[in-house]
């Protein structure tokens, strides 16, 4: 696992059938991707670093394997990152102690302002600011 | 196309980047199925016509083609509906004016109590309902 | 009343108790704010002519008269702006048909960045352009 | 303190101008007053045990001192409760370190249904399970 984010569901979480309404799950991962690159220098500051606009999706999913309850104590962990030469996977997963909950996946650009317009930069020197500064 | 749900995007859908935070395609996806159900007897009608505790999901993913900017008119269209035994798939499509914003898929199933617990129950019945109900 | 936006609630605004979860309702006012802001040059256009940073607030409030259910067709109503010397306050009042739901307030101070950090600059040159461009 | 809940801001939860999108303040105090009820029971339990529908809200407000930026490390204080014959009041504040974020106050009510309709029970009930159950 190269990250994990605790979080307890709450009242505001859940919709009327008593359950997590499902877009939160992608909040959910996003804050584990972020809460990741804050132990690098942060979304902000990697941005500053490699001239990106945003480290931005380009696709995701999530396939539910069991409801998300007020009061559950997720784990959402970031298994790992596959490497593209212009985007990133991001693969994910939450569990309740044993029981899996979700998995899912986002895929990232590093979006860079070019004269055409905002467009995918190469990965390289994401990738080589993050293996340079997580496995210290 | 199925079903149509407006929204123009609104200061608070936006991140610090200045785009969609992009788990609010998915709160939209969602508002337009929902909208959909409204024309048919709503989701709270429905489940209780067919014995189901709520349409949930299995799956989502998002594919998101280009940027959604604070005032953005979307247009968020449920393309149409594919019914499997246990599950059924919308597909949509997000716009602004000609402009594609993101296409996307949800896979829900509707729930239902069991001595088991919670199961997917078959899909005939609502496909009947929404049939009948839609095209009036 | 200066502005009013429409809302249809949606199952995803809605908590375990079916009703709206209440922190929307500040999501709406704020929204409806934008939206007349929209009509005057918007958000960010409104700021670079002001020199501001932002709209933002200072003070929130909201009375909750009656629950906003799903499906309820919300008016979300921006019923006038007092101007002080270096705040504003935008007072609103939603209802369903003849129904009130909810009252509620905002204060907010135009942000400036200083030498000495964020400070709240004078109302004066808002009001102008607000008067100017919303009577027309 | 009655309780305390700690979130660290995270990108998803700020607007286009990098700071908090405010309703989420309202969104961190309901998390916390539902937190320091799971301490007694949960909602949903002790809703049974006092026969209510909910405890939900009659007035909200906030006052913004100090803004909120991604990474802030947030303490969310519900300092006490005042209870009247038939609503609650809870007072909060949220700091980060030493820095004072922003207070606020929730007004509840216990909700109960009623021939005529819902109405405000009174609160010595819920007073009584918090009393003893927090105070152990």
């Amino acid at each position: 696992m190269m990250h994990n984010l605790t979080h307890t569901v709450t009242f505001g979480d859940c919709d009327p059938a008593g359950i997590v309404f499902y877009p939160n799950s992608f909040r959910w991962m996003d804050a584990c991707f972020h809460d990741m690159l804050a132990r690098a220098g942060g979304h902000a500051g990697l941005c500053k670093e490699i001239g990106s606009v945003g480290i931005g999706l380009a696709d995701a999913s999530a396939q539910f394997r069991s409801p998300m309850m007020d009061r559950d104590a997720l784990s959402i962990r970031l298994l790992g990152i596959e490497w593209g030469a212009r985007a990133l996977t991001a693969r994910y997963e939450t569990c309740v102690g044993e029981r899996l909950c979700f998995t899912g996946t986002e895929v990232r650009c590093i979006f860079k302002k070019t004269d055409k317009g905002i467009s995918a930069d190469t990965t390289d020197a994401l990738r080589a600011l993050l293996e340079e500064r997580l496995n210290g």
